[in-house]
């Protein structure tokens, strides 16, 4: 197996050290708190561990850390294999939340209970240009969680694509539910009407090709303001904040909004990523985190999603 | 900055390669599909790429991948600087989800609406034993965006701790509301009590200081079953399916029953560790997949939360 020989894995692989205290502060400290190993990566707010990375021979050898004098943590024993983010902070009181891997994530998806019409979908969609626009199959149960949750009848969704997170909505929409479906492109929503007929649920499912905000202020036009339970937003990322000020007039009180790539592949946190959608991205989670209108809650599941609840 | 030097991170840093297409093929093939450098790591299922690692000078350097011939991925062009999983299964269409990093995660945390008074009780609870175990921000806010999605009344807390996730709830629930916070350890539940009282929601709490399961079977037997609408499980993991039982019995039909902790730091995945909580967690994640009087959604949030209503 290749594996890094930076100075710092040297040092933790001397076996006598551990898994007994260890003491970090003997470490080369690099100029920067990031990334200063390949097995470590430290912010002013916290510790990220990759402990299988250390090639113990152990399998349940990786290693937690207390407190010291100094502003790090000192490694102290060993108790996992996995990768998690400690919070660093004294307020979040060393709080270990997990980092999903490869094999975690391989874990959650078999933890999904995909109906078979969706695994035909996704795989479809798999060899078309814009597959990994799709929502991931947990992101997907979870709105179908959502919709259920809220007993949801009237939904609209913002970007079909091909309707992977539309198909997943319609199927656990009551036979009266109504799911308002925009997308702007013809061949990805021939796709998804395919697959709403093959799965029955045509009948609850409104197509709108063309341009969402015309869709939506088309609905607004029409007296549909606050008769809408649940809107989903998963398209060009710039005009979030548009569909969502239109969408709010849509949903009653009580009604979700919820909004994919709120984390974009993690570049809203670096601040030396400033391209337009990330900008944009970033703003937009500003105003929601100040907008009273809403309850919010960020969930870092698929590539970062909001629900928002209108008050 | 103190960096890995694998043969492979030498090859990738052949700034002449890259952006451009790169023969991925020609790289040293590992005998393992697991962890084979320190920048990515394969399994069968898919490829994970910590592309900040790879040390580029230009911030917004990393790859993508493109299908080939073998069973690999191609490196094809640079995009980003997070970290993120890329699910290497043709199904799951090359999906790109994100991987907290700490600097993700401190991102996340800085979008929660946390109260004053729950930041309060977090600051006196990280000093004290087992400050771990308190949910995270960021789950507390899910959990109480679900009990006001769900329009909940009437809640159970089984392992209440300090009170962090209980006040989280209490605090959205209605006047009217009523929570039943089950917890053994009497000191834990003196800090909650004290937050429930400086919260002003002590009215809704009922505490409950003993044996969950005692708790739980006295409700059943004062007539309770049916009446409760949401509950959260959070104590000792070995007893989850049993208190799951329980609640089951007691949750109403449509209601939710959340548990904390499914994804037990990753070691759920791992199949080298096979600890007693390690393997009742696995186990009952199994049983739960396969439990058709719940539908399920396990979200990676905080350790790992799974989503289950009452069919």
């Amino acid at each position: 197996m290749v594996m890094a020989n930076s100075s710092i894995n040297s040092v933790l692989h001397q076996g006598s050290m551990l898994p007994h205290e260890f003491p970090l502060a003997s470490l080369q400290r690099p100029a920067s708190f990031h990334s200063f190993s390949s097995t470590w990566a430290i912010t002013n707010g916290a510790l990220h561990v990759s402990p299988k990375r250390w090639n113990c021979s152990a399998s349940s050898c990786c290693f937690r850390f207390r407190e010291c004098r100094c502003r790090w943590k000192r490694i102290v024993r060993s108790c996992s294999t996995s990768e998690f983010v400690i919070s660093n902070d004294e307020n979040y009181s060393n709080k270990q939340v997990v980092s999903l891997t490869p094999r975690l994530y391989d874990y959650v998806l078999k933890n999904v209970r995909e109906p078979e019409i969706l695994r035909q979908l996704r795989q479809e969609t798999a060899s078309m240009r814009g597959s990994q626009m799709q929502v991931s199959p947990d992101q997907a149960q979870l709105l179908a969680m959502l919709v259920q949750i809220l007993g949801a009848e009237r939904c609209i969704e913002v970007g079909v694509y091909t309707g992977y997170s539309s198909l997943a909505i319609a199927l656990v929409l009551p036979e009266s539910g109504h799911l308002v479906a925009c997308e702007r492109d013809a061949k990805s929503l021939d796709v998804a009407k395919k697959y709403y007929q093959l799965a029955g649920v045509s009948h609850k499912v409104d197509v709108k090709l063309g341009l969402a905000m015309d869709s939506l202020e088309s609905l607004i036009l029409n007296g549909e303001a606050g008769s809408y339970d649940f809107a989903f937003i998963d398209a060009e990322k710039k005009m979030n904040e548009k569909y969502f000020e239109l969408l709010l007039q849509l949903v009653r009180v009580g009604g979700l909004i919820v909004i994919d790539n709120v984390l974009w592949h993690g570049k809203v946190s670096d601040p030396l990523v400033n391209d337009p959608k990330t900008i944009s991205i970033r703003n937009f989670n500003e105003k929601l985190m100040e907008d009273k209108r809403v309850s919010i809650s960020m969930v870092p599941i698929g590539d970062g999603m909001t629900i928002c609840r209108k008050r």
